[in-house]
Parts: structure tokens; sequence; C-alpha cells
């Protein structure tokens, strides 16, 4: 994806700095987690991180993901003044959780592509991956309970971001069999709780825990968590924009899908809200939105963006790295690293990471 | 299950005392971690422990476990000499691992009832019993990170059991691909080792975790580990035995289903390395296990019998739990713990806990 889907007319600009650090400090570390499970175990963590085809082949590396969230923990300690060296077990450890849940995620959504590529269950088989996350969780843990220094309140931290991972997705879940409309429905508000403990926990984790390992002061750990909250509020919602109008070929295609299948998005939900003609003629279309052939779904997903759904999501998306960013102004962390930052999040808002 | 199975001729007595001091201590701490994840998880953890019914009934407390585990954990630190309180938030721990390890490995190998009952995954769906799962998992490791006293090195303990649980699994399913004989079999000692990680791994820890969280010294740590290890492989060696003849109406059924479902159980194991006529001709029909009708296989699980692999069985399960009892005896550990749990052990052996 090379066009900038979030802010139009945007000129791209290359990957910050930071995230090639990241993947230099992080991933020959993660790698070494990784080997120490079980081959058919150690197969499949590394065919989800893309650095095998299913069949064992390494893929050169080319397949993995930008590995955003070990570049947050290295910033995390830049950002309280700290080189990110010991920051390192900490971001194998939310690489490792992050991986552990989108292969169980994947198993719960039924869904069967990522990266453009068999999800994990899709390739092996829904028990051995229920197993493959299983052991990435554990390797979280252990990860940094294996680190030397202040590691214990990181340990408290990854373990309490993996309940609320857990949380999330439940209510995500529970999401799925409530109404769009009327008594029942899914306010936004009770999305941005669902999606600060399903996205927002875990950005949440990354942004803090370099500085908690680097025994920070518990007032910067807590900005840091807070501003991470924003961050992955605004992920969530970046993802949820890009699952529907991502790739123009497909455009519509997956918020099809969250209509379909229920699942209460971001978009659909601000459009929902809007008080506007196309508004009005959504909520009364999307009652029957189970019964409805796909013509008639397709102009539903019309309607979503006719009702401003994806303006409002990119207009919420932008509000809270803006909020994040002032909170960060108003504390003493180290200027580099707040621009870095700063960079990351726009490349994250104009880019899918 | 009333008689004795693995000791005929023993007469049946009561559950231990310690047993119920576990159920006491534990459950309630059990229960208020259960009641802090969200609705849906908290009713399939109470489902899997026999407190609810799946529609969220409350079953009286009469479905659930002896709470084996627990009673360990208590005696751990008894053994060297402490009062149980301190170690109860290893008794949880050790608890919602082993009942998120029961609820994955029962979609991972299909099983449709545990106790009597639909299986989580069979009354709410494979999706939310992962879920269910993976927050039990995340709430083990936070009980012990959060118990005030030496819980660094149990969480610790804790973790790279989980690790070992997922190894021992991995194992398991790998030994499902290859062959009863010929090169390639699985052999007695490869056997041990599997369960080792799949039983041992937890039963240690329980044995040893209560002792960690009193600060004990390592000697005395490493020695419960080892006689855990011991008593972990036997009770997985009597698991085998029941799933085979458990309850004589439906003797052979389970071992069948291993036989069918190429499950290397010891008590097949044992028979296939006995010299004899019968465990000669089971080489000879077992090889063509999976194209045999009901008959055939009925007569093979009766071969099984005769070539001793139940009384071999037996024997190692009775010669595991009698090192265990030595190598204990030659430590420094409270007596009256030491006795209880001899008890415990001969509990076990003579019954399906």
């Amino acid at each position: 994806m090379t066009m900038s889907l979030i802010t139009p007319g945007l000129k791209p600009v290359g990957p910050p700095a930071v995230l090639g650090r990241g993947r230099d400090l992080v991933e020959p570390e993660l790698r070494a987690a990784v080997a120490q499970l079980h081959p058919r175990l150690a197969l499949m963590g590394g065919y989800a991180y893309g650095w095998y085809e299913a069949d064992g082949t390494p893929t050169g590396g080319g397949g993995g993901g930008k590995m955003l969230r070990s570049a947050l923990v290295l910033l995390s300690a830049e950002l309280v003044g700290n080189p990110p060296e010991a920051a390192v077990p900490g971001a194998v450890a939310v690489e490792l959780l992050h991986v552990f849940s989108l292969i169980h995620d994947d198993i719960m959504d039924g869904d069967e592509e990522r990266r453009h590529r068999p999800t994990v269950w899709k390739a092996f088989g829904t028990g051995r991956a229920i197993l493959a996350g299983d052991a990435l969780f554990a390797l979280a843990v252990r990860a940094v309970a294996q680190a030397p220094s202040g590691a214990w309140p990181a340990v408290r931290l990854i373990t309490d971001t993996a309940l609320q991972l857990c949380q999330g997705q439940a209510q995500d879940l529970a999401f799925e069999q409530r109404p769009w409309t009327g008594p029942g429905a899914v306010g936004g508000a009770e999305y941005r709780a669902m999606a600060a403990d399903k996205t927002g926990a875990l950005i949440s984790c990354a942004l803090a825990i370099g500085a908690v390992l680097e025994s920070a002061p518990a007032t910067a750990v807590e900005t840091l968590a807070g501003v991470g909250h924003r961050f992955g509020l605004a992920f969530q919602i970046v993802d949820d924009i890009l699952a529907g109008q991502g790739d123009p070929a497909l455009t519509g295609k997956p918020v099809l899908n969250d209509l379909r299948g229920n699942k209460k998005s971001y978009p659909i939900l601000a459009a929902l809200s809007s008080p506007g003609r196309a508004g009005t003629h959504l909520r009364t279309v999307i009652a029957a939105a189970d019964r409805l052939d796909d013509d008639e779904l397709a102009r539903l997903g019309e309607l979503v963006a006719e009702a401003g759904g994806y303006r409002k999501a990119v207009r919420e998306a932008h509000r809270q790295i803006d909020v994040g960013l002032k909170a960060l102004s108003r504390g003493r962390f180290n200027a580099r690293a707040v621009n870095e930052l700063q960079d990351l999040a726009s490349f994250v808002l104009d880019r899918s990471v």
C-alpha cells in the first residue's frame, strides 16, 4: 500500500528510522526466543512473523510486519532519556503478545488471510494454531521474567496487558450479538472502551514498558501509558478504516463483512450517529442487514461513506494522536524521541502498518 | 468411581484431609480471580471448574474436581515447615494453569466430554473456549505476580511451567503422526520425556511453588520439584490406564480411541515392548490399526491387556511414586506433611482424581 489513504494529498514519506532501529535490535532476540520452542511450534511462530513459508522455507525476511510495537518500546526508553538496549526484552515480550493475539483472534474471527497469506490456523490447523499462540504467550511473559533489571513491574504490565487483550476480545465478540440500532445498540463510548482493551492496551504497554524497564519515575510511566492508550485507539480506528476502503479494488468489501458479521467498527458506528439524510437512511436499512443480498449490502457500504463514517473516523484518529502528543509535550521527555514518535504516528495514520 | 482399579483388593479409604484443606483455602480465592473476568469469560471459567451449568445456574459445588493440585501446593509449604496460607496464590495459579490447559487440549484433541459434561468448546464454541483459556492463563501469571512475598521466582516457575505444558502437548501431537512399531516408533524414554512436560511439569510446579513462595532453600525446592516430576509421570500413567479400563461397562473403548487416534499411551507402549506371544501378535496387528474394524480393534485392546500393558503401567506408576517418596525421606521435611503426601499419592493411584 503506497498511497496515503487517511490524509489524501499528503506526499508519501519513507518509514521513520526508528522502525529500522527496532527491527535491528529486536528481531534477533525475537528469533532466538521463538527458536527455543518445539520445532513445530517454532515453525508456526516463524510463519506468523513472516520469516518462513508454511513448509519451513525462509522468506528472506521480506514478509514480516514493520515491528511497529518494537519501535514504540525503544522510543519508550529513549523518551525517558535512556539508550534503548535495556528495553529489548520488553519489545520482545510485546511482539510475542501481539502475534499470540493475532493467531488466536484469527481463529475466533474465522479470518482465513493475513498479509496475503493463509492465517496460521488455515495453514496448520486450528488445534496447532491454538498451541502456537499459547506458546508465544508463555514466551512473552518469560522474556520479561528473565530480564535482569527492574523487570518485576514489567512482568505485571505484560500480564495485565494480556488480560486486557482477552477482555477486549470478549467484549468485541459480545458486540456481535447486539443490534446496530435501537435499545442495546453499541455506542461510541462502549466502542472506545472495547478498543482501549483490545488494541489500546498493547500499544499503551509498548509505550510504557521501555520506561518501566529503565525504572523511570511513575509519573512519566503513567503519562506514556495514557498517550499509548490514545495512540492505540487511533490505530484501531485506522485498521477499521483500512478494512473498509484499504484497497480501492475491493472498496467496501471488508466493511460489508463487518456488516454481515455484525462486527461493530468505528466508521459504521460513526455513520449511524450521523443526523443527516444518509444517516437516517442507513439506520433504516441496517436493521435488516442480515437479510440483505450483496447489492443491498454494497449500497449500505456506500451509505456509510455518504453519512461521513470514514471522515469522522479519520478525524477521531487524528484527534486522539493530537491529544496524546499534547500530553507528552507537557512532560519532560527527550525532544528527539518526541519528534520520532510524532513521525511514527503520522506514518501509521497514513499507511497500514 | 468407588472401587480400586489400580491396586485391586485394596480397601477404599476416604479422601485425604489435605484435599478438603486445599479446597477450603483455595477455592474462594480462585472464584474471586475468575470473577474479575468479562462475564462471558467468567461463566466459561466457572463452568470448567464445575461451579455453574452452561446457562449460569450454580451447580451447588458438587461438580468440581478434587483440587488435587491445590492440595499439593499447600503440602509444598507445609513440607518446608510453614503454614499454608502464603502458598495460596501459588495454588490459585496452578489451578488456573491446569484448567487453561484442559480447555485448550480438549479442543486440540477433539474431546467432547469431560467429567460427564460437554467440554467448554462443545458447550460454548471453539472461539470462545480459546479465549476463556487465554484469560485463565493470564490470570494464572497475575495470581503470583500480585503475591506479596518472594513471588519473583514463583512467576518464573509458573511461566516456565506454562511453556513446558505447550512443549509437551506439541510432542504429544507430534507422536500421533509416528508409527507404533518399526523405525520412528515412539519409545518408552520418549514417552516419559513427553509426559514429564505435559503432566509432570505442572505437578512438579505444584509441589515446588509453595516452598518457593516461602523462600525455602534451593536444595529443598529442587528436591520437591524432582519428586513432583515423578508424581506427575505416575499420574499421567494412571490417566492412561483409567482411559483404557476405567469404566468396566466401557472396557477397552478409550484405549481403542487411543489406538484409532494414534495416541501414544503408556499401557499400549508397554504392551508393544513385551517379548511374549501376545506382544508379538500385537506388534503384527497394530501396524494395520487404522484399517481395522471395531471388532478387530477390540481384539487389539484385549491384546494390550494380555501382553501385560496395564500391569506394567501400574508397576511403573508405583515405582515412580516410591522413588519420589524415597528422595523425600532423604531431605529434612516435615514428617506429618510427608505422611499426608504419601496418603495423597496412594489415593490418586487408586482412584481417578
